[in-house]
């Protein structure tokens, strides 16, 4: 049995770790950490987990956890790990970090996007970034996983094929995003409360949200060239699922169903990326509850533009289910273990 | 392996079966019988099965099916099932019907209440009511299963151990019902379109809902009288739940504690059924996606009453999970097998 | 033109005044106040107000205020007009409170219910309880007006005809009771996170909320005895709408339709109280932003039970708009003026 | 009194007529139109009109009501009013017509978009698009208006002040554009269901959606040139409200500041159009219940880009609310009459 601590397990993501965790037939949760509840019962913070959980919510001790776990994820605000990780903790034990500490490799835009200094520079470049369907082969080496953000993951997956294939231009992506609440956390605050995101649509971070540096240092990696992108998300009145409505010019003419082979090609084997059957377009109704990313592509030929469209839930692939599957990974399971979940619908 | 039919496997109740049987280690799904997706695939009726599910949908053929699968169920239209099943069908499958055909014993009750007349009722006799934690010993010897309702099944467990335990004026039981919407079926009604139901809750059925008599039956087995009492059920804009609030008059001074010991004694062994801690109301969100019935009581000493209140997924323990829990104690696995779904928070 | 301050602008309440009173054609609102917004624009804390309300959001004042308003509506937490509210101060102003603080006229029952001592009893006894259909004529001379709390509106006058007529058991009375989340007003709690209130319905407060007494008071001086009743609010996934479900014993074999006569008596003449056509159950959906409360009954004659029912939106006829009714009434102007709202839909 | 006649009164479209007309002072509805519903009382369709319209639902018979009404709003299917209209009737009353009919002026285009040959285009021409903040004086003198859809007026609105400047590479425009539910009309179908619409967010008519080209007209006469760009409308879980999030390249570098220069120009003497504070984005929560479209503007130097937002109700200034606002510059009334409604919020 792998011994699990997670730090932030009060969180949306942390929550969604355990629900996911509990049914894992090789894992056992040893640490329940959570700086806002410490001592109390875990079940009585998520109560979907009374008679299943009997732990009680820990402090973050991480010397203490590293000696204990053989993973720690850690579901934490920004900056947190970077300040406290440190070569001798990664001697002792795994690291799979949901937070953004190490996903970016260039300091300086790590810095400005997010307006903090990195504390652990050194560990950047060990660090993987844990998108399981294009960095399998160097997660299942490593000892700190950089788990992707939400809508990165969700991004960079249906776009791949086409940056990889070198079909759009690079510089003509924008990105439209809409997100379910749980992505925005579960602190008390007033814009958050459920009258006001009720029955109303909102862009926020427009033109300044941190996962765009992220979703461009992927792409340049898979196009091989730098790529400056508009990102916009945007706040939907529903509890789960991320979509993600992206647009780029051809660089010649190519068929959808050209596109689609390409795409066939990528994702035949993976699992978790469905591609649509052509002509239905993802919605995240579909997905919930599961580790799925359903894609697919149309292409308007009035405009020479392909729109690439991916839907997930954002709290199992986009955070906590993606972060099992890196696990898997990192130990040498079958990479779905503990992920067969079934989309809930309705 | 189980060889499994499912009749009506386009309703929300039968895509949930789907859900859940995929998860179910003994158990093959080998018909997915839908009326109006005749030939379609059921994979582009519920797209969250797809690359899940292979089969198209089937025609209702009772006969075939009963050669071929070893039990069905039947997600029906009242009417339907009793209407074609025989003594000589249930010679060579097992059958669990999701409607309400054979969940009344009283043929008159039954044809009074849902205004039809009883095409097979000399089988009535012999369907065992699935409230498995009530009737356990004979569902596994039974050869059909009449699964309970799902307000019933919410109002029978929160009220059940004060019934059967004498304390209550069951003349006094008032039981005030709330649902999501997924219990109003897949038909397209104007009644149930989205800016309908939205931001409105409204009672309907008001002392005259069918599952009335159902909850009347079962409360007067538990209690040893006659009962008649107050069903109100109101519809609720969210997708999955049940919660139940009941009223009734203590036919003496009993303390909660008192009552909770009862509660606690009746349900410890119960997997499915937890008795939240001292003070806590069951809450929809806590049980979503699972099969788990919360219960708790409160008494209220000005008013000399109990109130007694059960939560529980409407699809799962009041509908799929249940029957899923039925099949297991027919077979004799585990009746927990398949059902350990932890619940989906948020 | 009647000039108006208002104390607490910015919770739902006091938002649902000033939308109200723009409407209005003899009131100018000379002061928005809000503790927790002092200095800034009253339309950058209620967008829907931008280029609508110039005024920026002051300190409490209520000695200043005196001066200057004709009349101060205060949507302010229990206890604090009662500390600071005088007779000189009444002497210059009218006061309409939506706070509870003086609703109940028996101290000992408010102190015990609230858990707070109160601060100004001696104004009790001059406090109009401003439910405007049932006290009209002591409202219009009035100075200071108790404005009724949403439930009781709702609850008392769906219940009052059967009450006054001496038609109902008064000691058999269950009011279950469901609001939309607007009614747990605009603090950042984690309770109220749209996460946490989406998708699930609860109990609270069961036999403890604080509109009990006050129904009771109202319900007693209807039916002219002691009125001792179960009442339990429930949390609905939706911004508005306050729907109650009563439950009473008749004394006696009345019909549905002698019933709908009483009622129909009653409320004739009332713009605001809508009695629904026979067999149609009120739905919050249909008075969605308007003063209306829609009312009908159902009678049971199997259980010899009447059920009362009562929808109307808990921030207009619950809160703002009965207390714009109330200043109408105070100062001799239409009842209806700047109420004239039309539900709504969807 | 003008008198008005509705055809398609029972949509959700007719239905917001009501609502607002209903506060008209200078209006009279005396033809409630519905196929559907012939013979019932318009109160018993949409009851939250109970005690507030006495009329029933009649049979469509232009003829007749173009003898009766003064002008006829039309809130019919494609195609149907181009069927019946004729000169005779634009002589004896005026037609404001919700449907696109006559909203695009190059019939080829309509016929291919929409699929229907079009049977009465000599009516084209003489028909006036009624966005009114651009063609105010041409809908002065008019007989017939072709009233907006929904997604064009709020996008048209939101570009105009950058394409008309000439600033923006009209050929790189891509509009991703929000809807709640109650623009897919109020038909019984499967897709639009509560349980189907309620937590999940999908794009369609992806690359195909029949506003495309009325959008691309309308900006051909702002911009001068040719424009073909993308359109991607998304359904959202909520029942009112449109978000429309605009990207277009600067063909030079031109700074926020000096765009809302243009934009203030632009708007600063329209009521129904607010600019909002610099970085502030639009959200549909603040116009819900308005006629108001509220836009801004963001520049994005990394990319040179600028993203366009736009926020309005789609019953209102997309549907209902503009009719109105049309109706009233054809009849010479001040444009807002019977519009000064508030935002509602929650």
């Amino acid at each position: 049995m792998i011994k699990v601590g997670i730090i932030g397990a009060t969180g949306y993501a942390g929550g969604e770790l355990v629900r996911i965790l509990l049914g894992h037939p090789e894992v056992k949760i040893i640490w329940y950490g959570s700086r806002s509840y410490i001592g109390e019962e875990y079940a009585s913070v998520y109560r979907n987990m009374f008679e299943l959980v009997e732990g009680r919510c820990l402090d973050d001790n991480l010397e203490e956890l590293a000696q204990q776990a053989d993973v720690i994820f850690t579901a934490t605000p920004q900056g947190y790990l970077a300040g406290i990780l440190t070569k001798e903790l990664l001697a002792k034990t795994k690291v799979v970090d949901l937070s953004a500490d190490y996903r970016i490799k260039d300091v300086a835009t790590y810095e400005q996007w997010y307006g903090i200094s990195h504390q652990s520079m050194e560990l950047i470049n060990e660090a993987v970034y844990g998108l399981c369907e294009i960095n399998r082969e160097q997660i299942k080496g490593a000892r700190l996983i950089a788990n992707p953000g939400c809508y990165p993951t969700c991004s960079t997956l249906a776009i791949y094929p086409l940056a990889k294939a070198g079909l759009i231009e690079m510089n003509t992506l924008i990105i439209d995003a809409k997100s379910g609440t749980s992505g925005a956390g579960r602190g008390a605050k007033v814009d958050n409360l459920y009258c006001e995101v009720n029955e109303s649509i909102k862009a926020y971070g427009v033109a300044s949200h941190r996962h765009t540096p992220e979703i461009e240092e992927q792409l340049s990696y898979a196009s091989g060239e730098a790529v400056v992108l508009n990102f916009t998300p945007h706040l939907v009145p529903m509890n789960r699922g991320i979509l993600i409505t992206a647009y780029g010019t051809l660089k010649e003419k190519v068929s959808e169903e050209e596109i689609r082979s390409l795409y066939e090609e990528h994702y035949q084997q993976e699992k978790f990326v469905r591609l649509l059957p052509s002509g239905q377009c993802p919605e995240t109704r579909w997905v919930k509850g599961s580790n799925y990313v359903d894609v697919n592509v149309k292409v308007d030929s009035r405009t020479n533009r392909v729109i690439m469209m991916g839907a997930m839930d954002n709290l199992v692939k986009g955070a906590a289910g993606q972060a099992v599957q890196n696990m898997n990974l990192i130990f040498g399971l079958p990479e779905n273990m503990g992920l067969d979940l079934v989309p809930m619908f309705p």
